[in-house]
């Protein structure tokens, strides 16, 4: 076999970059459990026309089959051991359709409000040449409703997303700032306007950052029938942004200058402007009302979340999401929800590859034991179980070479400290076995020690993940 | 959307069995670590060809495709962006595959020997009907060396093995046994025998469990073109078994009553022999030489590995592996290795179906605050965020019920503590913001409390995992 190579979109880590990405998911999941969230996770396949229900995506998805039936031939007549039992199946291009069909198909046995987080890898079938990722992990919150769904739940979510990112600040991951908005205010402004396809008109202000005010004021005129004095209302209302309640009072201005009021403006920024409140006091600074935000999917009804690190806008949102009133419905019973997601990959990328972060070690070995010679082995792992029963990672050494040699498989590895197994004495008297001297090979500094009782430092038991430039 | 049911094969845990299984998931990783295993994860796919590689699996692959591609019809040319970067792709139906192609592709950036630990689902593509799992949870360690890799890791891994199971006793997990034979006493013994047919003779001892030995010796006959006295002579190797190194002396002395002892069944009598030394020193009871031990793959060389779960026999073995003398080779480079894999999901869907477990609740919560009225939820939200700033799981309930029915929130979710916030005094003095009493509904005990210092008992800190009798 040819070395391989690796498969564009498809992005792996070495062992210290799993470190990193580790050390991510790990602070993700625990602010998660601290506020109440329990982890789920779902299969990575969903029925074909789940997958679909939402036409834009379709290009996107995975499409499964299994080889056996693949070779049968696409035009032969299904099986005996096919039919509904094994529809096409396809990978899951989010967590949000597999979550609504959890809860659907467990509603029964859970109990609602229902508040998950589920970190999983999601799959979309992009164009290889688009150099975006068709295989990445997403780490998402949402609490989901039976029937009814506080709005409280609006302003916490993003709290909750603000404080995880937050608690990755400490080893190199940039500021934050989550940009909110409201689908009530941008759909009660565009209605007071006279503007009735919300959608098409959100769809048309999505396209901001990338092609700028004047291509958007053409294509609402073009394509949405704007009259240029409405084009004009929607580009001011998409300048707005603020981190606190003046934003309220500036949209509010502006929708009276065009006698664009509505009860559904009103009922947004009534929401919006609890949500900034609240924001500006549990995390200041951070949550950003920026009237622009329109998100492209249309089943957002309430607030809308984008999320930037400071210094790397042009990365996109890293963290999105919104209030959807219908996350879920089976006819008889609909769930209303409200989630972000944070798109791990799509940062933890960005992290290693502007040499932001780094893992102090890629293994998580504290201390080599080394081999005196083969004949004693055992005493060496004896030593290093000893370590073990009191949490310190350990090794030993692969073969008994010589001591140099056996410093640098711990040197290469990143392992702080080597310890040396006592010898026989003079008088040929038997060591204790969990006797012997460490080293700690970045000082050279060298000690008896007792394996049952030394510790390495703290900072040393396991690689830690730091600001890139400290290490 | 009509309820949706389960996809057979696709397993999926509610909250509190996927409690038990991130209990299993996190024991594992923390005694692998331990061990010095760097954990990796690869990507879910690999190009179909090297699937394929090996005959015996291909019916079990799941192919992917786009399906943009797929609906531009599969007699179609190929599109423009497809060709060498989108060949196609399948999923990984185990971890193996996987990580041989990332030492390849790797090499120059690892140090060897490499010690990895690898959790991760596969999928294989069984007939539905058949019952087995689709998609599930794998938990491999492999030891991969370049050119060579000492004898010593085929002691240690299945020792890793024995802690890292053991490390879930207390739990409820069954004890377990590893049963270990080595490559080269079976085929130093058939070859001694006179039968050279080796692989065609390890597939038939393989089917012992499954139609007996009569069926075996009238199998051995008939296809190996063994005589009665050979086919007699395998299921009298086979019938052998022990925990101690007395096995090896009866290995010896049939081969030597067959007159079929070889210097390679003598190489693997030594190497059994260390295993089931050390293994009774370190792990006693739990690693046992059994010689029917086969292993269906054709690319073990040396030790092989199964594991039971003692009373869940049936359910076949939860964790297998052994040596291979060439996990991957890039022509100029050969890397052993050896390995064995946890079938996670196996495991935990036993543990939960068989009742052996329990969580002691389904979400991380450890206090519910009350809201007094929607006007104060500030007031409540403020203990939770001091009850989290300390570790504590702490959630806020959703509405300003009544409080027995808030209680009864935290009782749905087997939350252990309802928190009341202080109210104003009858003097309309303001209390302490993080004031209030604590009520533990389990035993109805109330108690005046602090949010900056107050703590519960450990037990109720997380949820736990507990043998299920004692729940």
């Amino acid at each position: 076999m040819a070395r391989p190579t690796p498969l564009s979109g498809f992005p792996e880590w070495l062992p210290d970059g799993r470190v990193v990405e580790q050390h991510v998911l790990d602070t993700l999941r625990r602010t998660f459990e601290l506020h109440g969230f329990a982890g789920i996770e779902t299969r990575a396949v969903e029925p074909l026309d789940q997958l679909l229900r939402k036409g834009e995506t379709s290009k996107e998805v995975y499409v499964l089959r299994r080889l056996q039936e693949e070779q049968a031939g696409d035009v032969a007549p299904p099986r005996g051991d096919t039919g509904a039992a094994d529809k096409q199946l396809g990978l899951h291009f989010d967590l949000t359709v597999p979550f609504a069909r959890y809860v659907l198909e467990n509603a029964g046995r859970l109990a609602f409000p229902f508040k998950r987080y589920q970190i999983q890898k999601v799959w979309r079938g992009e164009r290889p040449q688009d150099g975006r990722f068709r295989e990445f992990v997403q780490a998402d919150i949402d609490v989901v409703g039976a029937g009814e769904l506080p709005y409280h739940y609006e302003v916490e979510l993003p709290l909750v997303m603000a404080e995880a990112l937050g608690a990755l600040r400490d080893v190199g991951v940039p500021e934050v700032r989550i940009l909110v908005n409201n689908r009530k205010v941008a759909e009660g402004f565009y209605r007071g306007l006279g503007l009735d396809d919300v959608e098409g008109v959100l769809r048309q202000v999505d396209k901001l950052d990338k092609i700028g005010p004047d291509a958007v004021a053409e294509l609402l005129q073009a394509e949405q029938g704007a009259t240029p004095e409405q084009a004009k209302a929607c580009l001011e209302l998409a300048a707005i942004s603020g981190t606190d309640t003046a934003v309220v009072d500036r949209v509010r201005a502006l929708a009276a200058s065009y006698d664009a009021v509505t009860e559904l403006l009103e009922t947004g920024l009534g929401e919006l402007s609890a949500l900034v409140e609240a924001a500006a006091r549990r995390a200041p600074g951070v949550v950003v009302a920026d009237l622009k935000i329109a998100r492209g999917l249309d089943y957002y009804t309430g607030s809308v979340y984008e999320t930037v690190l400071v210094g790397h806008e042009q990365l996109g949102s890293i963290c999105s999401g919104g209030r959807y009133d219908t996350l879920a419905s089976d006819g008889k019973n609909t769930y209303p929800g409200v989630g972000l997601s944070i798109g791990v990959s799509r940062l933890v990328s960005r992290l290693l590859s502007a040499g932001l972060v780094a893992a102090t070690r890629g293994v998580p070995t504290a201390v080599l034991v080394a081999v005196t010679d083969e004949a004693h082995r055992d005493r060496s792992d004896a030593v290093a179980a000893a370590l073990r029963a009191r949490g310190i990672p350990a090794d030993v050494a692969p073969t008994a070479a010589k001591f140099g040699k056996q410093i640098k498989v711990a040197d290469r590895r990143g392992i702080p400290f080597v310890w040396f197994p006592a010898q026989p004495g003079e008088d040929g008297a038997t060591p204790e076995a969990l006797a012997g001297e460490v080293k700690d090979i970045r000082s050279g500094e060298q000690a008896e020690a007792d394996a049952a009782t030394w510790e390495p430092p703290a900072a040393d038991l396991f690689p830690r993940v730091v600001p890139a430039a400290a290490e």
